[in-house]
């Protein structure tokens, strides 16, 4: 006899399945598909997504969540019931012919962002970013908020964050971040970066970043490497987890530190409990816990003094026409320059959080009004140059930098910003836990760290909410401290300044 | 306002797209996926086939065939209409718990036929062959048929053929090929195949066997090459079409003869008409069609003295340390060389007809019950010596070297010797249309005969059953003469026979 239960969590698995399964379909078109693939590909993903999205308006899934509402019998029940809930609320909430529009809209931004940004003339992007607006002021009306809209496009990123306990976090760090980065860049020593970009052979390149997932504990009989022109990760399920990097001769930094952040993103992805493979409880629990784990990996371990204290000469020796005159104190630092800039995906650690407090900010005037898109720009201009110090010279430096507004993709931004923050907060309890983890580091171990992410963090799933695994795991609410306490820890010394 | 036919071709088209979203998983399954991600992916596998098997029992699918029968407005209506009328019969006439049954006993079957060839062990398969042959008895019956049960088995890979008349052409080929075969053995020349095995770079094979697929004309926009265990051709739609191969260092040719091969099957996808993607009037004739293309390009192409009139200065140079000292006339003997073997996927163009007819009679006998599965490696055995002169000395090297069996596909074998008449027919009649085709391959040129296979062939998709396709194509019925005439005149001059 089957059981709601049975019967429910089938209905998920099936469709976590198909969603897998677009995974797969995705990850082959950025990596193998050769350009004539691309329409028939389109339309296979488009069925699948249609196929996914009946599955989760079914009215038989929202009666088995009726029916198990109150009488499930495990932590692994409620997680699924919970989420499964939350997933369709959402879902059957937002009218079709709205998910369409956007669908349709978005394809032509995308379109008309591309073609704005490369002529840098935002007013041809204008009325697209208009229309979307207005159309995810429509979903999140559909949606419903306590406070704001933003609450309602946020959840979809990060289940239970608002908008105003993220305004009240980045308010408190815009202004201690700004005057550091201000510090940094009058201080004593400066890191020579020119270094990072002499001769680094790709065919050593790709030994070096594969040695160097596979030393933070990545797993490839459960995942690969490929190459992309974006670089991302994939997870098919713990057992399959697909990383990209990208490789340029003549600048160190891209592949190594990028597969090092995908790796952090694959470590979660493989430390996912197998038996809850393609349903909730089987899945990361949100965009920025998934990105803290990115980052750990990649900058508190990888753009550490004790892993380089481990790794320089091994690096040196493979690299050596290019690094055999470079001391491990100035490569130390040029890996960990701090220089404000106008391009988000270039920021170092230091200023990458203020980007995303502009974005923040931005988008949270344009989706109520209090900015006319019209004035983007200025808004834009202003804002980056009072953060920064940085003034863009046109829209495709500034505004129009980029893709995720003309993708729908509202509220997605503060995920990078928390990700960097759970980290630094993840990271005082790991060593609260671990006193000895620079030793361990030192010896080019890294296991315990792994074990304890996993323990902790990624065998929990979607079980708790982010909020609250943050509270479970670091003993406090989620604060900037952490992580000021960390750049100004590790940065002072690099620029000669006292912490 | 939707037609009947409209509505009922978005169901087909779906339905397709599931198919190639399947391959698209298999492929990778084949070509990427890391050892842990079995499990997860066979279960995606197992899902897309219920849903496209939903999709082909659908009742909807049986009344849209219904109304549509005796209405189609042109051919393409027609072909799609009578091929898919042609697959819900098969489908909905099989109970589900019989395919269900047979994909679960296979599973089994495939583990127990691994371990018995292993061990060169045949009564550990006995138990499952019998059960699968009495469960593809049940699907025969199921489905029904006129003569014997397996034409109701042949008919799912070359519709339309029967096993009468498969019977009579392999019985009026197997004598004079048998004797053709003796005759070669005791030939006063015989070529020196030792020649093969001196090394050959695997990096430069790589070179070579692309180069030579874009020679014949397989477009790198619309597909790849790929190494796997098995090499196989996939085709996701004629944009995106996925060849595999293998290369071994002391081996020249399965990379090179097996990428022309793979070539074929690819060349027939990418000329499926685009219009009709994921709809059976852009889909292959059969499998005898597609393997007609593919020995065409392996053989009758890259195996000709044409081609090497023109290319072997070249390959000798790539391959300088091996071929040096061999002149084109021994490297052309060696590469069609003819030898009886005990190992069918070993075998040349001349014996491999005599492999497939072995396996037929027996298949034949085996689903009539004339032989018993404890009596099969006897008469294996027998059957062997008589065709070839050779004699297995264990199962492994007898009748347990196919998969195919283990796999439940009873009536696929005779789809191999079919495409190797067409080809040899199909190739008379390009040669009849274009008389100087011998000397537009010594000049390289290869676009004429594709672009025949194309007009003829390719872009008619299902249109025509096999049977008609190489009447309308050769203006006669399949018959067993262009093929004999073929290697007679090819492989006589080799072996220093008069024709």
């Amino acid at each position: 006899m089957p059981t709601p239960y049975n019967e429910f969590i089938k209905h998920v698995r099936e469709t976590g399945m198909i969603d897998a399964t677009s995974s797969v379909l995705d990850w082959d078109a950025e990596v193998n598909m050769p350009e004539n693939g691309l329409d028939q590909r389109a339309e296979q993903l488009s069925l699948l997504a249609a196929l996914g999205h009946e599955r989760r308006i079914s009215p038989r899934l929202g009666e088995w969540l009726s029916k198990l509402e109150g009488k499930t019998e495990d932590e692994v029940q409620e997680t699924n019931v919970r989420e499964m809930r939350r997933a369709y609320d959402r879902a059957i909430k937002i009218p079709t012919a709205l998910v369409e529009r956007i669908a349709h809209v978005s394809t032509l931004a995308k379109e008309s962002w591309a073609k704005a940004r490369k002529e840098s003339a935002f007013s041809k992007f204008v009325p697209h970013l208009k229309e979307l607006l207005d159309l995810k002021r429509q979903v999140a009306d559909a949606i419903g908020y306590k406070s704001e809209r933003y609450d309602a496009l946020l959840d979809e990123f990060e289940p239970g964050a608002t908008a105003a306990e993220i305004n009240t976090l980045f308010n408190s760090l815009r202004g201690p971040l700004s005057d550091f980065v201000k510090k940094l860049a009058d201080a004593p020593k400066m890191p020579d970066v020119a270094i990072l970009n002499r001769n680094f052979p790709i065919e050593r390149q790709k030994l070096w970043s594969r040695q160097c997932a596979m030393l933070v504990g990545f797993d490839f009989n459960s995942g690969r490497i490929d190459v992309s022109t974006h670089p991302f990760c994939s997870g098919f399920g713990p057992g399959d987890v697909r990383l990209t990097t990208r490789y340029y001769e003549d600048f160190f930094s891209p592949s190594m530190f990028g597969t090092l952040h995908e790796s952090g993103h694959g470590l979660y992805e493989q430390g996912l409990p197998r038996e809850h493979v393609f349903t909730p409880r089987g899945q990361a629990a949100s965009l920025g816990i998934h990105e803290s784990q990115s980052r750990m990996w990649e900058n508190m371990v990888g753009r550490s003094r004790p892993f380089w204290d481990r790794y320089y000469e091994q690096c040196r020796a493979v690299f050596h026409e290019s690094l055999s005159d470079i001391s491990i104190d100035r490569f130390y630092a040029a890996i960990n320059a701090v220089s404000p800039s106008l391009i988000r995906v270039e920021a170092d650690e230091v200023t990458y959080n203020l980007h995303i407090i502009l974005r923040f900010e931005i988008e949270r005037e344009l989706l109520e009004n209090r900015l006319k898109v019209e004035d983007l720009p200025e808004a834009w201009n202003a804002k980056i140059h009072q953060l920064l110090g940085v003034n863009p010279t046109n829209d495709a430096e500034g505004c129009l930098q980029d893709i995720h507004w003309s993708m729908a993709a509202f509220g997605y931004f503060p995920t990078y910003a928390l990700g960097n923050l759970y980290a630094a907060q993840f990271f005082v309890a790991a060593k609260r836990d671990m006193p000895d983890l620079d030793d361990q580091f030192r010896r080019g171990e890294f296991s315990n760290l792994l074990g304890w992410l996993r323990k902790n963090i990624h065998q929990h799933g979607m079980r708790y909410r982010p909020a609250d695994l943050v509270k479970n795991v670091t003993g406090s609410a989620l604060s900037i401290e952490p992580f000021l306490k960390y750049v100004r820890e590790k940065f002072s010394p690099i620029y000669g300044l006292q912490v």
